[in-house]
């Protein structure tokens, strides 16, 4: 059986050669001690962490790596982090005096809640990116928006039926944290604190943190900071794998209002993914377009660092993620340029409502990118596109989405001056709140769902069904039908019963 | 070419130690008949059947596995089918007396349709459990509730057209096997015999199954036993690998009605399955948390049998599938504690009817689980939660969950009131038929769809999208207004018309 | 060292073999010329090229396989094409002077749309096959049906709001292009020449070709072809596993209108589909029902060449795809026998519209297959259910599905009658456009959306609840009910009003 002993020697062979090569991975004091209990009692984060690179690898180590394939973008990261893996002390034991959560935790000064901040020490570009990303700021942008509140007060509000009408109350937080902030991201707050008894350790005080669970992406954070990079990180692995993989994206966006994984999954693209994905290097950094992967996901559109089989650069790595984007196609209440600031509350149009565009559609443009922006991002998005598309396919493709954003406003437009005649004659109420009665909610469902479902499929190279029949343009066409007809019920109602 | 050969003879050892390992699968002598004309007339079956378990392990080798990975429950199995796999035989002629299919077939007495009791020979633990639970009398749980044979009637029945108005009458049997009883089940009868050109035999006699092809869950056998293994465990590989996999789950739970499919692939948990799947050991009994999978499926919670990384037990294995559950969140017409008993046409409310709650939203708690059940309930669930969770994060999941469901309630008796002064009224009948007219069909809408989106979302964690614009609480305050503002018009137009 | 020695050995060894097996792809020496730009400013074209048969086997190694493993179906192939791999040139310099967008790019006549009368030249049988499928025709018979046409005016169409009414024009050709014929095809046209500044050559002159890109099914070519080969064997990789995998056919078959893939993927054998296809190998030709796979794919039942076991054929390859289809499901108005012919144009009802049936249900008979072509097109489709189920079964589920036909096309009747109703009394004009007011609307839900849905999961074995609750019979019979109430409504509004 000399064979088999060569098999053998070869295995322990491998595992030594796979050893050297991940130079011994450095737990520190601090993590050790987590590990002891936690190992015990939250195995299942214990052994997602130690699949992750953070387990293996150290940010020195990390730092050694030059060029495109680097991931660690701080420059320098304190000496205390260098020489050891990343684990559970140096993320929640991190900048103790900036987390309000900071307790104490059998000697060590514990937060709960780990924040973009904690993250920026080694990751200092990105967090540096995301700051600037619209979705940092989706708590804010929404609950500070007046005319947003009253659009959230009638879809997740308290439904209150009083007097034979229903009126609704802003919902309470339980409700809000698992609605619109469950991905908008919730604001956290201390408490105060709570004595819970434990398995290994007895009685133990810990903080009670309001808005808690949450990781949505403009989480206001217990240091100030904005998002949580696990809302596609995903503790404790944080695998960029899973970041790349469109599965992550569809957690929020998924919906009639923003259905982006529905019609990417039903695009050419989407189906490439689906049938060969299996064969892809979901790893690889930089990204090789055609030798890693062969149709985008999301991630490649939007984020990506992106490069092609010579290694140039064809895309820039990005957590801003709306620079490859000219347009904001989520209508509020029209598609428009996407705005200027990360903080929408300080935009008003003409008439002064805080929204990117009149209700008679005219963009605030002082508050939106301009058209040079607007050409920079068109071409960085494209830069990709023509790696696997000839110029013309490129063009025409274009040609039809920009077609499809006029089409779909002047929809909203058809839509909206019809409900301006419902609101002058009375019919509908505008003032108390333009969003709360069934005939307007059947214009919301125009401009939120089926004119956005019809640009997602649209921007998606075409998209099939989520264009017509699947609430595209099928559905658009006949709210506009059934907004005019009970236009018409209503008035001749109305004169009848005079 | 002396490696050549190395390889050749490892790959003939390893041939001759997968045998000895295996153990020579013995092939009864009546399987080997079957084989012999099925192999050729319905390869698919025998392929599907050779890479089962079945087909490589006998019972008696079953049996002698210790502790938990063990999966034969049963103390005793017959000598007769010890030392012999599991093959077409030893299911399809086992009890021959107790199933009224039971033919003669080439000298052996087969039935067509395995019962449950069939596969408690070997597996009687997961069939006790199985009785347990309500799924089990899905068919009877429908057929024998008179009032859900009125919404039977205006969802598959037959719409009459009459005089100007549109009455239903039942569904055929040919229909209801493929709606409600797709997945309620059937109840198999036979209804004679039937003699059958054959290609291998010539003309040979079969029996005429009412009812046949099914394999919903709470099939009524031609033994008298309800259920169908294969359901779950899908014929002949029965893989544990695919009851375990969220797609077994999705074959019913995809709809607006109980759409735990769409909810759990848009959740945080289905992210990582979708992305992250392909690595795991979905064939590992006992499932280890954290090493076998990194995120749950639907079995994980509802059903394994689960382990941590120090071989504890977390969860045990139930077929019950409701004893980690102590709310029904499927409303019927309201959200309430779980029922006592699987077979709930025993179950009448205060004011006499067949449903776990009145109409106005109080519990017919005498036919439910009480306080301290639905406390160990949730306790068995929140086991499983705490190994990549904090009880922070699993406390506050579980009291935003509470909310939805009173929340959810609420809106329903708003709805409910509304119909019933639109029944009182005389502008829609209640005694007939509750369900059979537009604007009843809308108040099913509220308490059958979107309330239970709303809380499939919130119950598995969040759901983002599913519990606001994707037919949750976005559709749910619009279906209030809308019967609000129909009764309203009716009210109008009956006084303008008189 | 001798082992490590010998591993390194056996991988030379092996790339040798492989070498010898693949017999040195040999390109061109056009297609080397096209590379030596392309590999640099379109990578991802290169690559997925790179990955597929065509860059690894010349059409005479091809032609030179016999029997069913054979994939060049045409006999002869010409001499110039035999000896090279099909790389860049073989195709998009094939028969230039039947192209209308050949122009000359660097001294080659180069087309930039590849037809499927290119791809002919080595698949004939299949591209035969292909122009007797009624895809092949589906932008002339959407675009040429002027009833057809009506629809789609109201859908994609130009909504203008005049004097208070809704009107429709015809949509624009960018927006028929990402609409009704992103699926359907567009129909390519030259419309003169442009010059553009390229990366490595400076000014080039390329044909601008209206109605491009588009993969649609009907596509009408530069030379007068129909189809579009690289809708289902994307480009560039053509890769037969792609096109077995039920993903493609979701691009165009996953709407309510024809819910192919959303159904398929909740039924059983969507699930065995989806838990266990990583094992299954999706590049074997023919194709062994379960050896190769253990249930059916949509090419399965509908374009696989499949044999048994035995390597009996059970099922011949086809790419008219409805040759295994008695019914036409997709109802237009009704449920029919399939066409005769592929070109639906010249179909005329008892009433002299272009419709395969009239619109009260008689079915335009002689434009139809008859019983005959119905029975053996019914067998054709039966024999592949037969390799994994029983006669009973498979009878059984027929009869279901033949049940459901019959049954919506009732409920088609009602909504029609009724709708007549609404017709004659002036309540909705039906001469001008049929489809354009929302009362209409509703008609066509009935039996493009909630009919055809209810179809589609009766035909794939039970569908659960596609045929109940998730756009099915729930919805069916609630929009009989809403048309019948509109018509009550506004026949008492319009006494009220006089």
């Amino acid at each position: 059986m000399k064979f088999a002993l060569s098999v053998l020697f070869f295995g322990v062979f491998m595992v030594a050669a796979h050893s050297i090569q991940a130079a011994e991975p450095t737990v520190s004091e601090a993590t050790s001690e987590c590990l002891e209990c936690h190992t015990i009692v939250h195995p299942g984060i214990v052994e997602s962490w130690q699949k992750s690179r953070h387990a293996k690898i150290t940010p020195k180590q990390g730092m050694s790596v030059e060029g495109l394939a680097r991931k660690v973008s701080s420059k320098t990261v304190p000496d205390v982090l260098q020489d050891t893996v990343v684990g559970c002390a140096e993320c929640h034991a991190l900048r103790p005096d900036a987390h309000a959560d900071t307790f104490d935790h059998n000697g060590h000064d514990i937060h709960v809640v780990v924040s973009p901040n904690d993250c920026a020490v080694c990751h200092s570009t990105e967090a540096g990116q995301y700051e600037k990303n619209i979705m940092s700021h989706a708590y804010t942008n929404l609950n500070a928006n007046p005319l947003f509140g009253k659009l959230e007060a009638r879809i997740p509000g308290r439904a209150k039926l009083t007097d034979g009408k229903i009126a609704f109350e802003p919902p309470g937080d339980a409700t809000r944290a698992e609605s619109c902030y469950y991905c908008h991201g919730t604001k956290l707050k201390v408490a105060g604190s709570e004595v819970r008894d434990t398995e290994l350790a007895g009685e133990m005080e810990f903080p009670i943190i309001e808005g808690w669970p949450n990781q949505g992406v403009g989480r206001v954070n217990l240091d100030g900071s904005r998002g949580s990079c696990s809302a596609c990180h995903t503790r404790h692995t944080f695998a960029i794998e899973m970041a790349r993989k469109p599965h992550t994206c569809k957690e929020c966006h998924v919906g009639p209002d923003v259905p982006a994984f529905k019609v990417y999954s039903a695009s050419k693209h989407g189906n490439i993914f689906s049938a060969m994905n299996k064969s892809w290097d979901f790893n690889a950094v930089p990204w090789t377009i055609g030798q890693d992967f062969t149709a985008p996901t999301c991630a490649t559109c939007h984020v990506s660092l992106l490069v092609n089989t010579d290694g140039d650069v064809i895309s820039e790595r990005t957590h801003q993620m709306n620079n490859r984007l000219p347009w904001r196609i989520f209508g509020l209440v029209y598609a428009t340029p996407h705005p200027l600031s990360p903080d929408t509350t300080i935009i008003r149009n003409k008439d002064g409502q805080p929204l990117p565009a009149s209700l008679d559609g005219e963009f605030a443009s002082e508050y939106l990118i301009d058209e040079k922006e607007m050409n920079k991002r068109r071409q960085a998005m494209q830069a990709a596109c023509l790696n696997c598309h000839g110029s013309s396919w490129v063009n025409g493709q274009w040609k039809r989405f920009e077609n499809t954003i006029r089409e779909t406003n002047s929809d909203i437009l058809t839509a909206t001056i019809m409900m301006k005649d419902i609101w002058e004659k009375g019919l509908a109420d505008f003032t108390i709140n333009p969003f709360d009665e069934a005939i307007e909610k059947k214009w919301t469902d125009v401009w939120q769902l089926y004119a956005n479902t019809t640009r997602f499929a649209s921007a998606m190279g075409g998209g099939g069904d989520y264009g017509v029949y699947a609430g595209g343009r099928y559905q658009l066409t006949q709210a506009l039908l059934e907004i005019n007809e009970w236009r018409t019920v209503r008035e001749k109602l109305n004169g009848a019963s005079k």
